[in-house]
């Protein structure tokens, strides 16, 4: 089971209605965030999940709606006496930056680890295993280096009575097997998980795209999510040639990335700051893309596992 | 005349409920900030004053509530379309914190100057003047270098016919020596401003304090306030030993140093998020001070000139 809350939707600026966009992801016990602008920690505060157990910061790029609330999230980190390290991933440069923003957030009593993405626009999408969070990066099309994410939480199958026995597989060994995951060698064989265990179930998949153009594999990376937030800052067609040429998308184009992709739910969110009623322009985005939904702060979804 | 507005009460972290401590001072079109943490470009477009007039930002000290807003408000002033040069004052130390936080706010369409205000604990005040902000800056005593605010306007004197007439002063002189403040020679005689107008007049005065203990020049420096805005981390005697072990002050002390001073008003902030009922603190504060005021967020008031 997975718990994906909607920290923010607004683009650009902070407004006194609505928090910068921002994503958290809870799973395990374990919380992932994806951007962090100026305020991020108070819609936080106000969603009450706490800080403590924030193991990852995800950052697409550098502008300051996206970073700028690094350093008194940090602190609040480090309030919630959190001493277990934390990982930052972003695109090229996130050391600089990060030691930047840090020369305010200076003495925490916990350890800050940084991985940079490669980024190569329009490339391909890299991979990385932090805990249970399986995260895709994808490089995205804005202006300077920026990255697409998916999180995705693998299931394994269900143990196999008849696979075990079919094996030869010594029930001794069955529970280690199915729960260690680990090959086990006697007497000069070796039993593997795969003998006692049936085919990995669906995985939980969630995805984020902004700010960007339309990139050509960004349906290809999204493909399988149950959650795909993307960006739209206006949802008047009337808008495209102004927010393609800020290197944004509207609402259209991420509904028909989401259908592309075949996502099971679209969530709207990076509204232009002149966008106050995002929910007026949601009809043409459903025409396309039916499972569309206007992103709100703090909207939250409960996603399980399939059975 | 001048308009002081608080546009936030908080210490150490932003709460949904409150912006973090910092004041603006807006006089004769010019506006002046003292203390920007994460948010308080939000509750500057609340209050509505606008970002485009801000030629001057005052920093006390280099803890993230007080700073950490700097590179969202330089976006949100690029944004109001500012292009003169925009001035930072602040203890040393500043130029490498703003260079930090900048990194995120590269490419703003006019200049940042940074000025550091030299920092001896317990030493004499500075002063500089910035436009017709007459800043001074007294050394504090907090868990580093930090600085309580002075900000006067001075006002002359009113044109006096008679000291004119016996001065021998000739009639066409008078308007170029009351406005233009020059002295001006005619045959071989030095006709100067002093000869035709009357003493100056009272100034208007507006200090401000926090982070710190109290210090003994304090209450020199903020004399003649017509507003002292102090910290006030609690306001409960009992919280007094671990508020001083933080290097903060309590309602009582804030009182004692309004009332040494013989300042006309005192507003209490930087309250501890702990303390989220200001108000039923204040009896004892009145007490010793009757002119204390529990500031809130936004909270304005107007200060003319007497006559």
């Amino acid at each position: 089971m997975l718990d994906a809350a909607l920290l923010g939707t607004g683009g650009m600026t902070p407004l006194p209605t609505r928090f910068l966009t921002s994503l958290m992801l809870r799973v395990n016990g374990s919380q992932l965030v994806v951007d962090c602008g100026e305020g991020t920690q108070v819609t936080m505060k106000l969603l009450g999940w706490g800080y403590k157990n924030i193991d990852v910061l995800c950052f697409t790029h550098f502008h300051a709606d996206h970073i700028a609330g690094l350093p008194g999230l940090l602190h609040a980190i480090n309030t919630s006496v959190r001493r277990e390290p934390l990982t930052l991933v972003g695109p090229p440069g996130l050391k600089a930056v990060a030691a930047g923003l840090m020369v305010i957030a200076k003495e925490l009593e916990y350890e800050v680890n940084i991985i940079e993405i490669p980024y190569r626009r329009f490339g391909p999408p890299e991979s990385i295993k932090l805990g249970d969070h399986l995260i895709g990066a994808l490089p995205l099309d804005h202006r300077g280096p920026c990255l697409g994410y998916s999180f995705e939480y693998k299931r394994a199958g269900l143990f196999d009575v008849e696979k075990a026995r079919a094996n030869n597989v010594p029930m001794a060994f069955w529970s280690r097997l199915q729960k260690k995951g680990e090959a086990i060698e006697e007497m000069g064989v070796v039993y593997k998980p795969e003998m006692v265990m049936g085919p990995p179930r669906r995985s939980i998949k969630v995805s984020y795209c902004t700010d960007t153009r339309p990139v050509p594999n960004l349906p290809e990376f999204i493909k399988g999510s149950d959650l795909f937030v993307c960006e739209g800052m206006y949802g008047d067609i009337e808008m495209l040639p102004k927010t393609a040429s800020h290197k944004h998308m509207i609402f259209q184009e991420a509904a028909e990335i989401a259908k592309e992709a075949a996502v099971k739910e679209l969530w709207l969110t990076h509204y232009s700051p002149a966008l106050t009623q995002p929910e007026q322009q949601l009809p043409v985005a459903r025409g396309i893309f039916p499972n569309t939904v206007c992103g709100r702060d703090r909207m939250v979804k409960v996603i399980n596992y399939e059975d």
